[in-house]
């Protein structure tokens, strides 16, 4: 049972449309301008923290490709702590969220994951 | 022509494996341990800086898939700027490194980056 306290009524940041993702050519297409690497630097980045990485795993594999925080509170950080860390990995648009009653859940954006994963695999097969 | 001075003889710091990049399942599969999310983290993270993501990019992109300092010294930081984040990209098993001459060539590891592109790619089909 969610023990988690209901979320604010905060305004939420502004999120990165799954389109942005799909910005860039593949990494070895021709060097990223400043602005592309900007963009797609912050998606990498909500990924290169092993904390943040696990419970983004722990999203995506849970039942249904969504989680709310109480479902997802056993890789040994506070709630708090997975909060703050799943509203990092949305404001860099990997995440979707949803209130739904008392519980904000949180769901992959496959788009934008296609669109990270076909940066690298292209740069990698040509 | 080449400005830059010989990089030194000191040791080099020991390399991730390419065949480490693929230790992991795709994202959506299961939560990722906490040994295999410290690898994978790495790797996301040294792609989570701007200017590092198009270093990488022109380095990706360079006749030949390889480049020395002096060859990508467009991105606007100095030489020994762009140094530094090719080191810290080798030392993340995203570049490997040969010395020819005076001139020390990077070259992108497509192992790693395939490996790293089915993580979220495989996580976006399912």
């Amino acid at each position: 049972m969610c023990q988690h306290r209901r979320m604010s009524n905060a305004p939420v940041l502004p999120l990165i449309q799954p389109e942005a993702a799909a910005c860039c050519p593949p990494l070895n297409e021709r060097p990223l301008t400043s602005e592309e690497a900007e963009r797609t630097a912050r998606m990498f980045k909500a990924l290169g923290d092993p904390v943040r990485l696990r419970l983004f795993s722990a999203v995506a594999s849970h039942e249904g490709g969504e989680a709310c925080v109480c479902d997802i509170s056993d890789v040994g950080v506070s709630q708090p702590t997975v909060s703050h860390h799943l509203k990092k990995l949305k404001e860099a648009g990997l995440l979707s969220s949803e209130r739904r009653g008392t519980w904000v859940y949180y769901r992959v954006e496959p788009a934008v994951l296609a669109a990270m994963g076909a940066l690298l695999t292209k740069a990698a097969a040509a």
